[in-house]
C-alpha cells in the first residue's frame, strides 16, 4: 500500500461483481507472486499479513473461472506459489485497463492539480 | 458505501498529491452535500458518521486552493453547509475523468467479465 501511494495518479478498482473487484492491491498481489514466487513474500513487499495476502488470492480463486495462483511444481515441500498461465492474463488485462484510463485522464488530471493549493506560500 | 457498490464497474481514485486522493466516497460527499445542504445528512446517505464525512470534506478543502464546501448562507444557526462553486467545479472535474475512465476501458472490461465462474453451475 505505501508503495503504490508515493506514485500520483490514477488507481482503477473495478466491480466484476457486486462484491468482488479487483484493483491495484490485487494486481500488486499477482505482480508479486510472478516476481518473488511466494505469497508470503509478495504480500510482505507490501506490508501485508500472509493471511490477507492469501484472503485476496482466494478471492480472486474463488471468482473467476480458473485459478491465478497456485502452488509452484514441488512447492508441497518448498511452499512456493505461482502465476497460472490464467493469472497472468488476468494481471495483463488489468494492467491494460489500468493504463487506457490513465491515458484517458491524463489533461483532466493536470488541470485538477492545477487546482491544488500552494502549501509552501 | 454500500450504495456504490452495488454497481458493477470502475471506481476511479486519483492521487493528486502522496497523501492526498479524490476518488468515489469524496466525490459521493460533495454531490450529496450539493443535493442535502448538510454535511451530516449527505455522510448519513452514505451510512458515513458525521465525523468521518466532516474530515474528508476538511481534507478537501485544506487540499485544494480554495473551499469546495462552506456554511451555508444562515448556516450559523441552522448548521447547513453548501458546495462552493468551486467544489462544483471539482466535483464535475472528477466526474468526467470517471466517465472517461469508463468509456476508456469498456471493451476490455466486457473481456474481462467474460473470465468469471459461472457460479450457478
Amino acid at each position: 500500500m505505501k508503495s503504490r501511494s508515493r506514485v500520483l495518479g490514477p488507481r482503477l478498482r473495478v466491480f466484476l461483481e457486486p462484491d468482488f473487484a479487483i484493483g491495484p492491491g490485487k494486481a500488486e498481489i499477482l505482480q508479486g507472486i510472478k516476481e518473488t514466487g511466494s505469497i508470503a513474500a509478495a504480500g510482505r513487499r507490501m506490508g501485508m499479513s500472509y493471511k490477507r495476502a492469501w484472503n485476496l488470492v482466494d478471492e480472486m480463486n474463488r471468482h473467476f473461472r480458473a485459478p491465478v495462483v497456485e502452488a509452484a511444481k514441488g512447492g508441497r515441500t518448498g511452499g512456493g506459489a505461482e502465476l497460472t498461465e490464467f493469472g497472468e492474463e488476468i494481471l495483463v488485462r488489468y494492467q491494460r485497463m489500468a493504463a487506457l484510463a490513465q491515458e484517458a485522464i491524463a489533461d483532466e488530471l493536470e488541470k485538477l492539480m492545477d487546482e491544488l493549493g500552494d502549501r509552501s506560500a
